[in-house]
């Protein structure tokens, strides 16, 4: 056989295989949507039941906002962007006013809370941004699907506020102020303000060019993650990007590198530019999954010590579903964008361990925390930090 | 063989299993005191390492307040009550003046941090009694340790603010008031409260008088727990002693009941109540027995839900030490008061699974957390929520 041949009936099974794996991720995506049309919609007090368990059971009625936002969003990303997604039970589910009118603890102050009640009423707040965040997510996607104009004005007013608290004055925040609490900058933070960046920059050239600097400051502020001559990515650094001391700077998070990853992945790709995204593959993608990846069982773990002690969270072994969704956008826009075929392989590896291991064919959606081994650890498909949002996004 | 010779015979055999556990425990104690004396003493800053890995190798040098005041309880404790323990060095690593100097915030307000750093500033503060509670435990045993009225003071001022705290006024603690918030009542709030009423009443007949009518409460309090007909031990009830909705007002733990029973068993003896050491033995003792050991792997599951649902925590089917200490203690003080061979059988039941799992014959100490099925899951043998107390209370 020439070579010539060789190469393209390789070309033609690599196509193949990817068609096959674009295939069996729209059904899943389907089956996934399905589980949550069902499950999750409170049609009394509108918003969305995110405890489900393993059948689509209610088994908590809190309301945490993190994921009331993030479901918001993504049926109307479903909604907008998918042919087969775009009717109005979507997006009704989506425009129910409930986060709109009880997200906020004390209009017109700003913060959210973390948790409500089924009926509206705060329970929780965190003194962080993410609540906000996703709020923010939300209400722009809103107006995309809607064309509704208060949508948009307050996802940019929480936007400026967000941008407020993280570079100018966190006192808002409520957290108090202790001599010896060490400035450290979580990945999260930056990650998460280049997502919004993203998110009210698409297809809208005035504030694509109002939040350009911030892109480049985020972007700039997660490459201070990488440590020790680029041998390890840290999830905590100080505001002047050094490591520091104990647990807390020698903490890893695989599963939010790569996650990182993908979101600078965009950013190079809105800038045009090869060689940051060249960086970017090394580090937040090969890096991550090369220390990441249990070489015993497979899956990626939670959390690593860059120094090899053993971490102190209780659940630094375990297999989380979303570092594994990360992982499986990550490497295949890396792929795609840099046509590197060892990102492909990369990506099939992990979605063959997480199809094979997440996925619950009996009754829809993934299981979210699976024990080292690969056991079902908690057989919940829903709860205080999963739900509609990971797995489809991914798919 | 007459059966007056049998049971003369049983009785004798009893006695030298018993007997032999004695010496195995004692001289546990004599290793598990030896590693903290070896690893934990910071001979610059004073005070204790508690992040100490396998061979006690320290990886992290913040200091826990909870960790701190307990170390210092136990070492006086020891050093009071056993003739062995009764040496200066033992004494003088708990007098050092860390905790005295640098627990409070800001004196002469009440308020503890709850961890600092290794030279003691404060990096995070819980808005809980906790910290302050174990602070008071170690006071009081300095007193009694040292004759040292100083301490005293410290630990009798602290209990009177922590009383104003829990039954008069929480402000102070600076939780903010969330309409949607419960008025749950953790058991360890009255349990923590029962333990610090016998701590100071022990051979003081005016403090002991003084908190009668507290010990009382607590005792009241904690008894509020048992739900659903006597058939549960509720970690979270409402103040007027309901059960709470959702996955807060189903949530079990234990070890935790265990303790209780404990705790509850001593505030029997005081009172010389047979009848409600019968309830505490059936409802603290037994039931959560029952319901929380694994019928699979053996050992005590940390989380578990009254109805069965998946719990929401990622540890809930992890084997941690310390409930399994707090049974020990539990079972061979229930057998010790009552008599009864059931649970002198449950005591032989969890101190072999209890030794065989989680003692580490290599390196000493204990390790804290095992998978479901008992294998090693952190291999550090002190950390954030584990320092010398609960293995050495035990012993």
């Amino acid at each position: 056989m020439s070579k010539g041949l060789r190469a393209r009936q390789d070309m033609e099974k690599e196509r193949e295989t990817l068609q096959a794996w674009k295939e069996r991720v729209g059904q899943e995506l389907d089956r996934v949507v399905a589980f949550w049309m069902e499950h999750s919609h409170d049609q009394e007090h509108g918003g969305f039941f995110t405890c489900l368990g393993r059948e689509g059971r209610v088994y908590d009625d809190l309301k945490y906002v993190w994921l009331q936002g993030r479901q918001v969003w993504m049926y109307c990303r479903l909604y907008r962007t998918f042919q087969r997604f775009h009717h109005s039970q979507l997006l009704n589910a989506a425009k129910g006013e409930f986060l709109l009118r009880y997200a906020r603890l004390a209009p017109p102050g700003k913060k959210c809370a973390f948790v409500l009640t089924r009926d509206g009423r705060p329970v929780k707040v965190q003194r962080t941004i993410f609540s906000e965040c996703f709020y923010t997510m939300a209400m722009n996607e809103l107006w995309r699907a809607t064309g509704e104009v208060r949508y948009q004005t307050e996802a940019v007013e929480m936007m400026d506020q967000i941008v407020h608290w993280v570079r100018e004055d966190a006192s808002g925040l409520g957290r108090p102020q202790l001599q010896g609490a060490p400035t450290a900058e979580p990945m999260a933070v930056p990650m998460m303000l280049l997502n919004l960046v993203e998110q009210l920059g698409e297809a809208d050239e005035e504030l694509a060019g109002k939040y350009t600097e911030l892109g480049d400051w985020c972007a700039q502020r997660i490459l201070q993650h990488v440590q020790r001559d680029g041998q390890a990515v840290l999830e905590n650094v100080s505001e002047d990007g050094k490591e520091l001391s104990g647990c807390l700077g020698r903490q890893q998070n695989p599963g939010h590198a790569l996650e990182a990853g993908w979101f600078l992945l965009r950013h190079c790709i809105r800038k045009g530019d090869p060689e940051l995204r060249a960086h970017v593959v090394d580090k937040f993608l090969l890096l991550p999954f090369r220390s990441g990846w249990d070489p015993d069982h497979g899956g990626l773990f939670y959390f690593q010590d860059a120094d090899d002690f053993c971490p102190t969270q209780l659940e630094w072994a375990m297999k989380l579903w979303w570092p594994h969704s990360e992982a499986m956008i990550a490497f295949l826009m890396g792929y795609s964008e840099s046509g590197d075929p060892v990102l492909l392989r990369l990506f099939y590896q992990v979605a063959e361990y997480t199809f094979r291991q997440f996925r619950d064919p009996e009754y829809g959606e993934w299981f979210g925390y699976l024990s080292r081994e690969g056991k079902v650890a908690l057989s919940i498909k829903g709860g205080p930090f999963k739900g509609c949002f990971h797995v489809p996004r991914c798919l």
